[in-house]
């Protein structure tokens, strides 16, 4: 999957933390051009296992949510400079659950219960995942979380992603793509976890294919790039591993961008019971780990369409 | 491009209206399953032309803006049903216009004078049209304004879309995909102008590559749909004409996704124009021809993430 990406440190399974702070004490001082890989817990810390059911999702213990490992300081690295991040491999484990958390998602008034779906795949051949009742889901893996350490002072949730990133949670932070993050502190103070199989454009669940994995990145500087946030480059296509039939869309228009994907994905779910016969929350999910939302215009005023792309080769 | 296209009636480029009002005479009156061509003028109805200058941008006669052929009455459409659109053909002209239009756009506070891009295109092959300084953007011919007359009397500004469609500017409405409309009037009352040769999702600046071409779909019903919002489904692949090279991509991070948006493409300028040498202006038509909006996510409270997805083999 790539030439050069053996490692020169593993950052282990409990080399990590919950939350971000720019004073937590490195787990490695590294130079730039420096690989490392990554032994990424899943985002419930090993809380979800293969035998999990619903039930083990209302008793989560949320203090321990998305473990990041890390943190590197990376030598040199100053505020100003931008942070780049290599991400060269993902090692998959095999195993992943996908959950309705109460509270939690752009439907959260909709869908009250907790719900739990745990995939399994093919770590080597990483094709699909199947899907209860039917469906299968392409996987795509990336890492969730991905972000340096803020320069305001103390400890920050692991929850909003911010200009250092964080919990983006964008579905083409996958292999090969290049990104570079705002450093605001000394040593950028790198971390990562939150690892997905898959995910679409949005999350509108809440959660992904959530999947332990290890991830190999490389770590470099640009001196003075002065980022306003951050940015990335893919090095080729990032729908085609699920665009080959088309899709099935569906649109939200009004003067409320939140309230439009609120719409346009309560519209694909309306769908995908009707003609498939998943339960709501079963078609919520779904749509979750391989829809994606668009803003198809933002200028018509005073009305904007956001449109849910839902994937057909999924139902075939 | 399509077998049984052979359009029953012509609707010509005099036979068009101005905003939506459900009290318009049919142009036309047809049985569902008719296939109707449509010659469509462009968005300024032909206030712009291929020897137009910046200056004309500001003399705009706004009472004349986004045209749209129509309308016509399907027997047997009622309130409740969809009418179903099956976007068979274009046939574009080889002339398009971009302008920034003062006053309308994303970055409307950013960039107050009027600025106009003149494209000419191989209007048989339909590769790319060339944007100076330097660039070619891919082709993608689809029609922005589509939609059917709403229940509500009285004459309705074109520019906004609604739940009945209208100036919807969804990129992917192009040749092959089907549309279904929510029907609010008996006849349905079906007009289709404002077609594009190319648009980014978002159509950021605020136009496309505005281009007359004729259209050519196919009108039919399903009775008792009972849509909420329009819907469409594509035959295939929606971005591979662009992705190819891959992406450069900008992300705005915040809790108001307007905002966000509005982050995402102004660093996507800063950056085009840094790398490139394009005047701030440029990049803007630019991105609105080709770069795509997405929401990454939208769960991880309280800040969202959209990013803006530029093709770079625009740039090759």
């Amino acid at each position: 999957m790539c030439s050069n990406c053996k490692a020169a440190y593993t950052i282990h399974a409990a080399q990590h933390h919950f939350g971000w702070d720019n004073s937590n004490a490195p787990a490695e001082t590294v130079a730039p051009g420096t690989v490392l890989e990554f032994e990424c817990l899943d985002s419930s810390a090993g809380q979800l296992t293969p035998e999990s059911t619903v039930a083990d999702v209302s008793t989560l213990d949320f203090g321990k949510i998305n473990p990041v490992n890390g943190p590197i300081y990376v030598d040199g690295a100053e505020p100003g400079d931008a942070l780049v991040v290599k991400i060269h491999e993902f090692k998959p484990s095999g195993f992943g659950w996908t959950a309705n958390i109460p509270g939690f998602g752009l439907l959260a008034d909709q869908f009250k219960d907790p719900a739990l779906h745990i995939w399994s795949y093919d770590k080597d051949k990483l094709g699909t995942s199947a899907f209860a009742p039917f469906g299968k889901v392409p996987l795509k893996p990336f890492a969730g979380t991905i972000g340096v350490a803020p320069a305001e002072a103390g400890l920050h949730s692991i929850v909003p992603p911010r200009r250092v990133g964080g919990n983006l949670d964008i579905r083409d932070l996958a292999a090969g793509t290049t990104l570079y993050l705002p450093v605001e502190v000394a040593g950028a103070l790198f971390s990562i976890g939150d690892t997905h199989a898959a995910q679409g454009d949005g999350e509108v669940c809440g959660t992904a294919i959530e999947s332990p994995m290890n991830t190999v990145v490389e770590l470099d500087l640009i001196k003075g790039a002065n980022l306003k946030m951050p940015r990335f480059e893919t090095p080729g296509p990032v729908t085609r591993h699920l665009d080959e039939m088309g899709y099935e869309v569906t649109t939200g228009i009004g003067s409320d961008l939140f309230e439009g994907a609120q719409a346009a994905v309560s519209n694909m779910i309306d769908l995908l019971c009707a003609r498939h016969g998943y339960s709501a929350v079963d078609a919520y999910m779904l749509c979750s780990v391989c829809g994606d939302l668009r803003i198809s215009e933002i200028v018509d005023m005073p009305n904007w369409v956001v449109s849910f792309y839902f994937p057909k080769v999924v139902l075939q």
